[in-house]
């Protein structure tokens, strides 16, 4: 591996050393600033973090006119870098709040948070360890967020929402195109807080790249980093800070076609794996084909594929099966290309994919694990006991039998929305919606009429001995 | 914060730059290895893993003579660094495994981690997401750990057994005054290993700090690494890394006497979180003591401690409530010191305490939360109310009532033996024990006759709405 390497986005411009800028005082009031409001927090029932959310979306109701004004001219401005070619096209759709339903369904996501079980308290481990000595493992938030994200600037209403019914404060910074809707947004949160007991400073927005880069260093006031964005961003700020990222690097997802595959099943999984949504991490980059389905499953496959305009990357078994498809249309087959070693393993996002072959299950899920981002990954088959192995054996966050990759999301989950969608393995895996954001608290408790002390416990006679009977509870009896 | 900086004691002693050195090929071969074992391992039935725990109790049974021998050597090369003042004389008695139940204890640990639940497979969420597409969250190991540990040689075995039952490969490093002894630990692993299905790559040894060095940067197969050592090995791997790392930093602990503070039981708390053990991170470092109990509690607390050989900072009120204190021996008041603004916030890991008054249990909390380093908290009250404020306003990884902070610990919390306490938010907090090896991953089966795609869901009229029916197990039905 080289060495960690700062990314040329998130360098302030003002110096050329490598070293992190010393903290502007102003960051460092943010950051004292957000752990005190969080510290603070923790006695404010529950009760106030819903109404906070009520109170956001009559807020946005409100302003909807102002914000979406100031969304257009975010939007005109972008216009002129992408006609400028300083920004990329698809940049322009992701800031467009007009678009479908983007509005409604913003307004959508804060109710259905706010209506979901408080995340916090929880008790997923109790102990009776003596007479009158409770032990309870507790869900608890995890403390200040840093969230980091590009262009989508409903993105700040999703991620306060979910900082909000998850307990934790929260700094956002958006991407700088989206800067005028971003700042109405925050505004509009910064008044539902002023009506809640919730501090004011529970959420806090901040506009430059240089900001960031002074915060990452603040790791004892901020607990967790979460960007949302492009390979680059994420990579960049892992490199950057000693505070733990929660991101995803990448998304190589697979899907395999195992000896058993049905052929519908195989292309109606396949097809919607790619072409729903190409440019989401949650799509399919390599097809894995068992040798004993290339001149059966694997034709019908590519020939559906390739109706709906994929670019097909083959090794030489797969391409010599395809030369005997009739196609609808000539143009189809400058569709098909040779692969090369570069071409698995590759993050394409768009309307290609790459093609192998393997002689086995066994080979398949070594061919994952060595190429896959641990994303989602994807077994088509008939035969139950080779679901069950792959589901085992393949090392990644989703692993889906007979199911489109792209239900790997926290909303299709069931989560209500989601913060983003973890590779990492630590803390929290796949999909991250509000469990993802809690960490826990051991509290333990003596009822004895002295106290409880280590001392008297111990292996030698006369010691107490430690019981360790379960409590059965989800929640914490003196709380 | 200043700009991360290495440990001399991480630096490879060939390189002078501040560049991490590039991965030597053996620990390249090493790391790859690991991450190979840990994948084929995943197939592999938990029946396995216990049988490697029983055979690992076994052979260490057959060669308790070699291994207290090469100990004996340890010790003895120990001793004449020691007199050379090359060593601290604490480390001498860490290093010694014939001292009191070392070894019995080490041996029964094997045995009581044998027999826990296994850990993997476990399901913590799982939904109906539509009719005949299940999706199950379920604990899996999270990959390859790189340990790293002082001293104590039987920390090898204590890891080595969490590791396996776990489900995760391990590489570990002890310290070079344990060499000998941890040589042939690990012959007797690897051995036990070899007569079970196991990858004998599983757990490997390696021996120097530069091999550390340079599996540092490897986070392409190392998932997470575990310093258990001082708060400079701690801080000096979490400098040197970009892969997570899970271990604490400080254990600033605080008893807090609270108004209503029973006289008995602040007596036994504090004195045994303090006498105890003192060089342990879940001893108390500050007490505060409620100035509404200043003149009642305090001095029966300080007499107590005082008998006890400890050393007393105090702020002003509480040296003032000790004028007039009869002490058995002159010799005592010698022990009564002022406290500096550097006492609050210092691990003696000694006999000394550093003592403040509040005015209210708000204002405890506050000084808590600015001042403990997270680990263990707590409370001494009759006041079931500021119990439970205690509890949710401290962030700490433990909150007590009544009971010492000793407690803090995996054995005494039930999970057989601990791989060290986290003062981390994230993945795992407080002790580590099986647990918090884990990670989780999800699994989505459609057993419908064409499979599931994403394209049928959707808002719009005709499309499928998703069920999020809640399904009620523990175990995933088709594994």
């Amino acid at each position: 591996m080289s060495s960690p390497t700062r990314s040329p986005t998130l360098r302030s411009p003002t110096r050329s050393s490598t070293l992190p800028p010393k903290p502007e005082s102003e960051q460092l009031k943010i950051a004292k600033a957000a752990k005190a409001a969080f510290q603070k927090s923790q006695l404010i029932p529950a009760s106030e973090r819903v109404k906070a959310l009520q109170e956001i979306r009559k807020g946005l109701d409100a302003a909807k006119d102002e914000i979406l004004a100031a969304n257009k001219r975010d939007v005109a401005a972008a216009e002129v870098d992408v006609r400028a070619g300083k920004m990329a096209e698809g940049l322009l759709k992701r800031l467009d709040m007009t678009k479908g339903d983007k509005w409604d369904s913003m307004l959508q996501g804060v109710t259905d948070v706010a209506e979901l079980p408080d995340p916090i308290g929880v008790v997923s481990y109790a102990k009776e360890l003596d007479d009158d000595l409770d032990l309870y493992r507790v869900s608890c938030p995890i403390g200040v967020l840093l969230v980091i994200f590009e262009a989508r600037p409903e993105v700040v209403v999703n991620i306060a929402t979910l900082a909000i019914k998850s307990g934790n404060a929260a700094i956002l910074k958006g991407g700088k195109e989206s800067n005028e809707t971003a700042q109405l947004l925050s505004k509009v949160i910064q008044t539902a807080l002023s009506r809640t007991t919730i501090p004011s400073d529970y959420i806090q927005a901040i506009q430059t790249r240089s900001e960031v880069l002074a915060l990452l260093q603040l790791d004892e006031y901020i607990d967790l980093v979460i960007p949302r964005g492009s390979n680059l961003l994420v990579k960049s700020i892992q490199n950057a800070t000693k505070i733990p990222v929660m991101g995803h690097a990448d998304g190589i997802c697979h899907v395999y076609l195992d000896e058993t595959a049905d052929i519908e099943k195989a292309v109606r999984v396949v097809v919607d794996s790619k072409i729903d949504y190409p440019a989401a991490c949650n799509s399919v980059e390599t097809l894995i084909v068992n040798e004993k389905v290339v001149n059966t499953v694997w034709p019908a496959v590519a020939k559906a594929l390739l109706e709906k305009n994929v670019e097909l990357f083959c090794d030489s078994p797969t391409l010599f099966a395809l030369s005997k498809l009739t196609l609808t249309s000539n143009n189809l087959s400058n569709h098909i290309h040779p692969s090369s070693p570069d071409s698995y393993g590759k993050e394409y996002l768009s309307l290609s994919l790459s093609v192998v072959t393997v002689d086995s299950l066994l080979t398949a899920m070594r061919h994952i694990n060595a190429h896959s981002s641990h994303h989602t990954d994807c077994i088509v088959t008939e035969d139950e006991q080779a679901g069950a192995t792959f589901c085992k054996g393949v090392d990644s966050a989703g692993t889906f039998i007979n199911a489109s990759t792209r239900f790997a999301d926290g909303y299709r989950y069931g989560f209500g929305t989601e913060v983003g969608i973890s590779t990492g393995r630590i803390h929290a895996r796949g999909p991250v919606g509000l469990d993802g954001l809690e960490t826990y608290k051991y509290m333990l408790r003596s009822k004895a009429e002295k106290g409880h002390i280590v001392s008297e416990f111990g292996a030698a006679e006369g010691k107490k001995k430690f019981k360790h009977a379960t409590i059965d509870t989800k929640s914490v009896p003196f709380l």
